[in-house]
């Protein structure tokens, strides 16, 4: 039976990512990949190969990242965990011994089991797999008009890349604004003013809770309130799921959502220095709040793969995972957003205390400039330390790394006093201005209001 | 005599930043601003006046910005401060009283006084002085050959601003690669090269001594080695001094560099509970080596601004002003390159063991989306402890950001271990992706020498 120091399962971002930072930590350890998919995509590209890319092919995380380091992929299916003898079974190389081992399972869209008509012709969903998104776009080829159903990053996404593509696309949305789970209303008023913009359709505060067919095939969509909106074809973007159906068979425990339970340094219970598990199928925790997270990101699962590559053979205190903190951005057209910790809304929801400060200005300066967006940045903090605990961006290109920025200053846990008296660099191309910057200006907003 | 409870000298940045900050922070004090100029430039939109802007007028700092909240503005010289009496004398309104007062004086260009020609006909500095950079783009206007000497970013930005205007520009520069006071070499090269792409002629590694004329007007520059460039135009960008005569004269101290001494809540000496002085004028200090510092910038000005202000009249121990971090931005038509903290040339030289590390990528994921461009960043850390002293960043409209956000990494005194574990948010069409962001990737580069 082959042996190795190290078996990654799953070729995602967080297995990628796992297996590289445990190669480059422990470069005399043999690590290999092993992932059912020939070849990955990049997930949050996806969303991209309906329209801008134009196809799969175009968003392909190329192998080299890991054989260029050493890492060996296997393209084969684990079929069973076998934790007492630290070993996989697979479909096709046979059994695998293993020191250490990476779960990286993945998620799997949600597909609601109460959702009548969900099993017709032309009724998607978006899993992180080529070969399912090829036959979707080809299928989609034809046809004129799509539902979207659910408003989150990727469904935006989706909705707007389709409308570029050309298709009539009606985003449906049971929430009474878009994107509210990383989003404050002000925020997710904006997002939907540019997607009508654009001329995607966008109704909120409605479900759906039926999809209807002729001949098999996707004919209409039934909402919550009874109305009902002809559709050629229905994309559900309703959440996903951890992909844990093969640890729990293992007796690795899953928390109330399905999660593989995990520590700080990603390790799974039970038999946890042998075993950890990264990304969508991980544990999550809120940074602020403590309590459990549904929240799957690439940006988080790398955070997580790396925290458990460099601790798994030597634990570091100093290197543990934290908590998420839900940070990430999306865009309609030139039109972007970033998020990151808390919203206003959910604050309130779980008790915090909590202040905040709006600032709107522009992205360069002089305002004249080519290139110019508005910008608008959000900042909540505690009201008794001001800590801060959540930030929000509108703007153009720089909203990305204005949201890392951000980022930052919630993990280091800086308080809005400090960020009053902090340095910013400006640009006229690059930046607002020196005396309207948006992180300090909200602060400002802030700092009078606890006065 | 008129009596207010703030008087501000000083209508650039830092003076109108201190004026506002005062005036937010305590709304039941008069706060008067007094400066010569009618009107204010933006300072860092000053190079795209040449170029870009195509005039001075579109480059004016608003004074409903300081009226909007109360502050009023004189426009009148001050021409002396008496310390003992609270008082300042002016040109014109007369004597004015204050109970605390903000020094905002700035900086003037420096001339230096063993440059013989420099009192030629079309040789220019760049004054903050909108005066005189009217008439000196209506005397551009007939010219084609333009020496700019000083590669600094005042000096980068002018030339490929009168470039994009159509003259021939000669750029000139004593160190061997541009930029050089705030970018290591590697990035200097890549500035060079853009600016040798886009039409502008570098020559490094050569000082000019002296300027030549004709019928009074400039004809050549010599440089240090002898040769010769013809000229119809010099433009000395060869550093600013503070603007401080008028406070030597009054007897508040200044230091070596003629920069008002200051403490960290930029208070002056001697009657340090009554002046502060504020942006290109007030003493600075580097935020890594503590040694006094000359880098004098917009977004610095205002940090010092903010700080003064919010401790005028209670000083509050959580916002002092720390040293300065030297942040910035610059760019170079679509390019843009950042910094902050310390350069590992400037570390090596301060004696500090330093380790850096580089990544270079792209700016958007995967690479082949529109608007993507390449993205170099290096970050240098102290080898003892792993704290984070500088960054470097090249990319494109998100390199702003970016270099904020390494900014707030140096001000928190983050390590190389915490950051190697911090959560990052990605977007495909605003920033590097999940495996492969450029901060953490520097970040792995260094972690592995540190092994």
């Amino acid at each position: 039976m082959r042996k190795v120091d190290v078996l990654v399962i799953g070729g995602g971002a967080s297995g990628l990512q796992a297996a590289i930072t445990t190669k480059s930590t422990y470069p005399e350890k043999e690590v290999v990949l092993i992932r059912k998919e020939k070849q990955v995509l990049i997930p949050c590209g996806i969303p991209y190969i309906f329209g801008t890319l134009g196809a799969s092919d175009k968003n392909i995380l190329p192998d080299k990242n890991l054989t260029g380091v050493g890492v060996e992929i296997v393209i084969d299916e684990v079929t069973a965990i076998n934790v007492e003898e630290r070993s996989c079974s697979t479909a096709g190389v046979g059994p695998i011994k293993y020191e250490k081992l990476i779960l990286a399972l993945g998620s799997i869209p949600t597909l609601p089991p109460w959702l009548k008509g969900r099993e017709l012709e032309n009724v998607f969903t978006i899993p992180k797999n080529k070969i399912y998104l090829d036959e979707m776009l080809a299928k989609l080829e034809p046809l004129k008009k799509i539902v979207v159903v659910g408003a989150g990053f990727i469904g935006v996404e989706v909705s707007d890349e389709l409308k570029k593509k050309g298709y009539e696309v009606i985003l449906v949305e049971l929430e009474e604004t878009i994107l509210n789970r990383a989003f404050d209303e002000e925020f997710g008023k904006i997002a939907e003013e540019h997607l009508l913009e654009r001329g995607v359709k966008v109704v909120t505060g409605k479900g759906i809770s039926e999809i209807k067919g002729k001949e098999g095939k996707v004919d209409k969509v039934i909402l919550t309130n009874g109305e009902s909106i002809a559709a050629d074809a229905v994309i559900l973007s309703m959440g996903y799921s951890p992909n844990t159906a093969i640890a729990k068979e293992a007796g690795i425990e899953l928390n109330e959502h399905n999660f593989i339970k995990t520590c700080e340094y990603m390790r799974v219970l039970p038999c946890s220095t042998d075993i950890v598990a990264v990304g969508d199928c991980a544990e999550k925790r809120d940074f602020i709040t403590r309590k459990l997270d549904q929240t799957m990101l690439a940006s988080t699962a790398c955070a997580e793969a790396r925290t458990a590559g460099m601790n798994l053979f030597n634990l570091s205190p100093c290197k543990p995972f934290t908590g998420t903190i839900a940070i990430y951005a999306t865009a309609i057209g030139e039109h972007a957003f970033g998020t990151a910790g808390i919203t206003e809304f959910k604050a309130q929801q779980e008790n915090f205390a909590v202040i905040s400060g709006i600032f709107a200005g522009v992205d360069t300066h002089p305002g004249n400039l080519p290139h110019t967006h508005q910008q608008m940045v959000k900042l909540i903090v505690a009201a008794d330390c001001g800590m801060i605990l959540g930030g929000e961006v509108y703007g153009g290109y720089s909203t990305g790394e204005l949201t890392n920025a951000i980022g930052f200053l919630i993990q280091n846990r800086v308080t809005v006093k400090a960020l009053l008296t902090m340095q910013i660099g400006t640009h006229p191309l690059l930046t607002g201005s020196p005396a309207a910057y948006p992180l300090v200006k909200a602060a400002e907003v802030i700092a009078k209001k606890m006065r």
